[in-house]
């Protein structure tokens, strides 16, 4: 038997983020779920918490390879790849990193809509090839401020994302599970009559299969032509094919997009489009919050090792 | 002696512009200031106002081609382009098309900051090239909610900039030719002070004589190596030569510019930079503020040639 309590798990984890999590606790390493099977029998009997990052199923059979464990610290709002319910049912607490990361998301999230209504990939190209000085003006594009956005899910990162759309003079609608108190927003109960209210759609929801494809084919029909997606949750909340047709067809304007059904494995699709402007899954991905979200992963996990109360549960 | 009254010059309007005011007033068409001594003087004789879109200069000479020249109505807020002391001298009243724009100009600049920060472009190329999936992520970027903007200019644009990027929690810092009542911004006496305080500079500056060079090789280095310039006011107002050699040797970290001292013919040394976003002078390009801007030139020389106040004289 081991003395190791504490399993990284994520081939994403940066250098200094392992050395930060092993210079806390003694730790062994693995690049995802799929490899705990192939642990020492007696290492796993020692693993009590595992700080996990990826986008890879942690189910009920991988759980059930580690006896003691208590703990599953995801790095991210988003767990989704978790499955909650197992692990409730095993007496396994899960933790993951919100707030820390809501303003970096909600600032990707105007920027992206603001760099598709303005044609900023373009403009960029166009400026930075010396195409301007041969080819002239690009065409006129689209003002943002003043018209209507709808957030399709009004929690944390959504309300921070309808903050800063409402300091561009923009009306603010919104889904959420229930209408919760605004300065005057617009609820809606269904996604499809948000959509035919608004001229972008911006998408907040938590991932998972109770949001999968919530986004739907008939939410963005009712869009319309003049209309903009603009997702920054997970590929799954929408119609991804029922998007990219529309996107093909033109029967929407355009999208911004940070997340995708695949991804890093984009639908091919989606690389011939000029009407979209395209991001790796980096709404967090900056310094200073991938910092805080280690940190906070590190919190809950030695709050669970050292027998305190967990920062961040989810469960 | 003709009986056309109005001047349209500038090879830059759109064919709807020039219809619009053609169908309002008989006109003359040039393509710029320096076409004016060609026309026949017959033609000179009767011209009372001229709509002038363009950036080349307007002078006294030009002027005085026109002896019943009553009104030069300029397309866009800034009018540095025309000689207005000169205009002035002789009972010639300039017109421009203030606010219609500021809402664009300042969604771009936000954009813009944005877009710098967190590597956007790049992120475009790097998802829509498909390197995402072969080469993984790309390098953590830099939080843009929380940090420290000064706005250079609190006119019109700029109190639209520093409005909206209070909705990023940014602790607002500014310069003006004097204070501002202002919700707890800091004033600054000049542009050194304020570079030396913030981590993004946004330059929001009329142009012309009075303001060029004003953001200075000096405030360039105080703005330090973490420091980003946003220019969306006139390439003329900062020293070019001294923030292109502080972008290339990382003495500052990045600029997001949609302005340029000799565009659309960009200085080439632009357009080896990676640390720039860059935009082809469309501040106010949207199809929206363009008409907007165009109503606007046309109601100026209305009121003028009808004998009504103008709606938005500079002089």
């Amino acid at each position: 038997m081991s003395d190791t309590q504490l399993l990284i798990c994520g081939k994403n984890f940066k250098q200094e983020e392992r050395d930060r999590l092993s210079a806390a606790f003694p730790a062994a390493f693995v690049d995802g779920p799929a490899d705990i099977a192939a642990l020492d029998a007696g290492l796993r009997a020692s693993l009590r918490a595992v700080a996990f990052k990826g986008h890879t199923a942690f189910g009920a059979e991988t759980m059930d390879l580690l006896p003691q464990l208590g703990l599953i610290a995801n790095y991210g709002v988003g767990y989704d790849a978790i499955d909650v319910t197992a692990a409730s049912a095993r007496g396994v607490k899960v933790t993951n990193t919100p707030d820390v990361l809501s303003d970096d998301v909600a600032d990707l999230a105007v920027a992206l809509l603001i760099a598709q209504a303005r044609t900023m990939i373009r403009g960029h190209a166009h400026a930075a090839s010396g195409r301007w000085a041969t080819e002239g003006e690009i065409p006129l594009n689209r003002k943002v401020s003043g018209s209507t956005v709808g957030i399709v899910g009004l929690g944390r990162i959504g309300r921070e994302i309808a903050d800063r759309l409402a300091a561009f003079k923009m009306d603010i609608h919104y889904t959420s599970r229930s209408e919760k108190e605004t300065p005057g927003w617009t609820y809606h109960a269904d996604v499809v009559s948000l959509a035919k209210a608004v001229d972008f759609l911006v998408i907040a929801l938590v991932g998972g299969p109770e949001t999968k494809g919530h986004v739907s084919r008939a939410a963005i029909e009712a869009l319309g032509p003049r209309g903009v997606v603009v997702n920054i949750s997970r590929g799954s909340t929408i119609d991804e094919g029922a998007l990219l047709d529309a996107l093909e067809a033109g029967t929407i304007a355009g999208a911004g997009l940070d997340v995708f059904e695949n991804e890093p494995n984009l639908d091919p699709r989606f690389l011939k489009l000029d009407n979209v402007v395209l991001q790796p899954h980096q709404g967090s991905g900056t310094v200073e919050t991938r910092t805080a979200m280690a940190v906070l992963q590190l919190d809950n996990v030695a709050a669970f090792l050292e027998g305190r109360d967990l920062l961040t549960p989810v469960n």
